[in-house]
């Protein structure tokens, strides 16, 4: 989303820090990969933004969800989701919570270990399965890789595995990292998939399924690859399945990361020695936790950038860890009562809020709410 | 909190992730510094632990309280607590936070610069103010130094700036940093304070207060030096104060950490090559956040550790960031719904908890309710 005179009038009385939302970009985004990709399956990434009108309008678009809990799954089923649409995707899962998720009619695990293939065929019995393939970190700004997936030739063995206790031998899922910059990741974990697809043939298991999982990234300050090179690539590698499987997609940042914008004001300012030290309202534990793996966004002010000074910028709580950069280049002019924009801040930051030191997690504000409100005052 | 065989029996039956907890040791915490500093005021550091029954007992006990954000103060206001006892230990403050605690009674506030004196001085006009001091990093598990604090030079040039802005220059604070292994680290940073009150008393300023912050460390996992050391240390140096100023602690960890152990279940094992996975249910973003820069824990287990192993041991979410430890030692013979304990997480666990992957916050059960339960079930 642009901060730009309209979203800075839409939201100029209302307190910080909040995350300004337009879910029209959602829109958007499921359009985008839905037409690339148009046989595929979306699985939005539940834990990336969980508020309810975000999963409504993926929901009515056609979306399936990819959940990390019972928690998430409850939520999906208050706001009326077939639990048809639900891939249970989290490869730690507590057995009375797969229990749950089986009974009301979740039918799609994931699992990265013998254990857990197990647990699923005593819990959730009949069911489609896929495991995850590991990938190593290279090329994200956020790897999802050592704690989670398994090599390809144990990948073999558990499906192996699954079949044998009654479940369905799907697939396979792979994650290239959150935040991936470079589109040849995708045909190396492919490659991967292709290995388990054809050693299970001579077992006489044909997998249906491969689950790309996320990484789609989206613009920071980093230049990043487009979603079309990316798609390039993976529509080229898949070439080489015979059968094409299906697709599926469990992206998260790249649905909503761009659609929203924290938006926070500066505290204080100190000078001390040659440090220039800005405070804010958003931190590191108040909707900036990527921060502390130096995940940088893009900001903006209201300031006119003539005169740029490197900043310490951190957040109000009373911790060390709240500081969210220790060099950054800001207007010199800022001063307190500013406002600053994080932006590209719809994923992975309302999520990872908690109220620590007392203060409030930050609220979301959508855009189109704000702008009926404006409508109806003029009127 | 030992983790003997009552304790493991009172809370055998409650689902995990939860912090059990002893309020007893809180009681006990509290008169041992008051018994070492008789005339001292103990300032509770909220943000530690903000459990209603917790800020109550000390309520009762006499203590005063150091709060970060009107969050704070307004629960502290609902149990009751008189403003009076209240100090705004946080150098970031906003405006309408400064003036709502001023409306509510708050005369103490803290501040590291010159806008923020400047903020008090407007906002809460004729209060007390005490300046806080840095300390570098030295001996401590948890630096709180870098973003906040300022040179003792500054701090006798924003006490004068204060006296002439109305306010009353009222004393100098420090923190060791949390969990400090040193006591030489307090008169290291006594000797700061010693320089700010000769300095102000040639400019007929006499401060009255120092506030030694927190850092008195507990046990976990390496040896400590004992509260009588840090008391000889802190004692010793008072001595070349003349008349010796009041002392203001504002203990977090050291009165609430040893009450609690975070109570947390096996969820799934994994071998995957040599290495050995652990995945329980607490985590980084679910009760075990200070573990992300290596925090020790001790652990407990109900097995014994006959055959030890190195795990690594990780949280329930998908997300990477939640390993709690990369390499830990435990019995090889645990397994999927085993108990986990650890030990000494009373303080800086339950406060740092998000809802992150649809998982819910844990509860605290305190041992008293749990050991009143269990009598009436017998009668």
């Amino acid at each position: 989303m642009k901060i730009d005179p309209h979203t800075r009038s839409l939201c100029k009385n209302i307190e910080t820090p909040f995350l300004l939302f337009d879910l029209d970009i959602v829109r958007e985004n499921f359009i985008s990969i839905k037409k690339r990709f148009p046989k595929s399956h979306i699985f939005y990434a539940v834990k990336a933004n969980s508020h309810p009108r975000v999963l409504t309008l993926l929901d009515s678009m056609g979306s399936c969800f990819d959940i990390a809990s019972k928690g998430e799954l409850e939520k999906l089923i208050s706001l009326g989701v077939s639990t048809s649409k639900i891939s249970f995707g989290n490869t730690i899962k507590k057995n009375k919570d797969i229990q749950f998720a089986y009974k009301q009619g979740v039918k799609l695990f994931v699992a990265d270990s013998s254990m857990e293939v197990s647990k699923i065929a005593e819990h959730a019995p009949g069911t489609k399965i896929f495991i995850r393939i590991e990938m190593d970190a290279g090329d994200s700004d956020w790897p999802l890789s050592h704690k989670f997936g398994t090599s390809k030739e144990i990948a073999v063995k558990l499906l192996i595995q699954a079949k044998k206790l009654g479940l369905i031998p799907y697939g396979v899922s792979f994650h290239v990292g959150s935040q991936c910059y470079n589109p040849k990741r995708w045909p190396v974990a492919l490659e991967k998939c292709l290995y388990v697809f054809d050693k299970l043939k001579n077992e006489n298991i044909n997998l249906k399924m491969i689950n790309l999982g996320g990484g789609f990234p989206i613009q920071h300050t980093k230049p990043i690859p487009t979603l079309d090179e990316i798609t390039a690539e993976i529509n080229q590698y898949l070439r080489n399945f015979d059968p094409v499987p299906q697709i599926f997609f469990e992206p998260g940042r790249s649905m909503v990361g761009n659609a929203g914008v924290m938006v926070s004001t500066i505290i204080t300012e100190r000078k001390y020695g040659r440090e220039n030290w800005l405070f804010v309202d958003a931190g590191v534990f108040h909707g900036l936790m990527e921060t502390i793996q130096d995940f940088r966004y893009e900001l903006k002010t209201d300031r006119k950038s003539a005169h740029p000074v490197e900043y310490h910028l951190a957040g109000p709580s009373c911790d060390s860890l709240d500081i969210i950069y220790d060099n950054v280049i800001l207007p010199k002019t800022l001063t307190q009562n500013d406002r600053l924009y994080f932006l590209n801040t719809g994923a992975y930051t309302i999520e990872y809020s908690s109220n620590f030191n007392g203060f409030e997690i930050p609220k979301i504000y959508f855009k189109d709410e704000l702008t009926n409100k404006k409508k109806k005052k003029k009127k």
